[in-house]
């Protein structure tokens, strides 16, 4: 039988929409890097790629949304993804209150980092610590670093965490009532009437058309709301701090994602699996 | 490369105790059909196949968890399931609080039936609504249908499905805290500091080890809420209506994989993805 890859295929253009999104990680964790380098002299540099980086997440949003109407099982588990990474999906993505978990620990780390460094002696480092403003942590520019966040920001990143898990929760509520709802009619009574196992029949057909349908609602829903979040995390900090989130975030992604792979190849190999197991180790 | 699976490999292990699990689902099924076909003459049968039925899914659970200590990224959304059904998982299966609802919609349709019967002149399926206890529904044997639940059998079950709900609540909140922690120390502060992406070290092994490892415990955790949950509603049923409910869940699980597989494959088909697609339309 012919390979006969077809442009139609939706779990194609899914695939694609996915492969593209993480050019655009790696992309951009890249630019996002070079301008923290050039520093404050280049802020304006890094407000516009500040825009690009959210722009990008949007349009990756409402591509993702589009494939989902016609088919959304596929997103909650994408066969793309490691099993790590899919056993940490929430909705299929990130929980929305991890980028909040993100900036926090970028603020410890680099206070942490910022009084080691002045315990070996370098003074200019517990300045920074104290409030003044300069770059220069892991060799980077000028701008406020994550440590400096200010008593008002981190304020109004706590108000943003709480309003986040707020409406992470009804999501969660959403999805639990959807999934409850296939063990009612008529998928289950369908089910038990019925003397072949599997047959199908218009009723449930539609019914997990239907299902489809609003699950992909859902996760567009989701994506919203990563979105806003992010875009609220952005604001609260300075483009520098922005920077840094978001080249966390993607780092982040990116390394897990590498990650689960290596985890994975490597337990092949630990069981002699070989080439019998190649599938599992690939994507 | 010799194809050369192992016995050791911990994948192949997961997949045969899936299958096994598999072909129990389906041998359960008939023998409860056939135990519900001779009715109450033979209860101590149907007493005999429940403690059986109970039995499979708990040493299920206890293979399942052995394997999850290695590796439990894995079961959150297997490989061998279908997108559908992935989609619908809760912590590797199904939502403990599903078993209830698929116990009302089974009450609710039995009813139903048993009117449209009595309305099409079979008065003995009016006085069976009415409560005079004898079976017959879908050419079954005797004994007390789903749609004869008394009024403290429903408190009993609404009761469970509170505290049911109650607790899948707190493990959903471990699972997302769970989730959140990987964008912290030190998964996310390595991947931010680490020029290669996907470089490992010793941390972040052992961060994910230990993250495996306590998501295989929270699986083993839903999996005990599943048969708790499972054995406290056969407990409240009368033994065929007990039999009934497990013989409906096993009709449901299996429906649910058939019916993933064919949108699957008809999906495909409907793109021209052919052969190319194979890997999606089988497992």
């Amino acid at each position: 039988m012919e390979n006969n890859p077809s442009s139609s295929n939706i779990e194609k253009l899914q695939r694609d929409c996915y492969n593209e999104w993480m050019r655009l990680q790696s992309k951009g964790m890249t630019e996002l890097k070079q301008a923290l380098s050039n520093g404050e002299k280049d802020e304006e540099e890094i407000r516009e790629m500040i825009r690009t980086v959210i722009g990008e997440f949007k349009d990756y949003a409402v591509k993702r949304s589009e494939h989902c109407r016609r088919y959304s099982s596929n997103s909650f588990a994408p066969k793309w993804n490691t099993c790590l990474e899919n056993a940490l999906l929430w909705m299929g993505g990130c929980r929305p209150s991890s980028f909040i978990r993100l900036v926090y620990a970028l603020c410890g780390s680099q206070t942490e980092l910022r009084y080691a460094n002045f315990l070996n002696g370098n003074t200019d480092d517990l300045s920074m610590a104290q409030g003044e403003t300069r770059g220069g942590i892991d060799g980077r520019g000028g701008g406020e670093p994550m440590s400096e966040l200010t008593a008002e920001q981190l304020f109004k990143i706590n108000e943003l965490h709480l309003k986040t898990v707020d409406q992470e929760n009804k999501l969660t509520k959403q999805s639990a009532s959807l999934q409850e709802d296939t063990a009612d009619v008529p998928l289950a009574v369908t089910a038990f009437y019925k003397e072949v196992i599997g047959e199908c029949d218009v009723d449930v057909e539609r019914a997990l058309d239907k299902h489809e349908e609003v699950m992909g609602g859902l996760l567009a829903e989701a994506d919203k709301l990563r979105l806003s979040t992010l875009t609220k995390i952005v604001d609260i900090l300075t483009p520098v701090q922005a920077a840094d989130f978001l080249l966390a975030g993607k780092k982040l992604h990116l390394s897990m994602h590498e990650w689960g792979r290596l985890r994975e190849r490597r337990r092949l190999e630990a069981c002699g699996g070989g080439s019998s197991g190649g599938e599992a180790a690939g994507e």
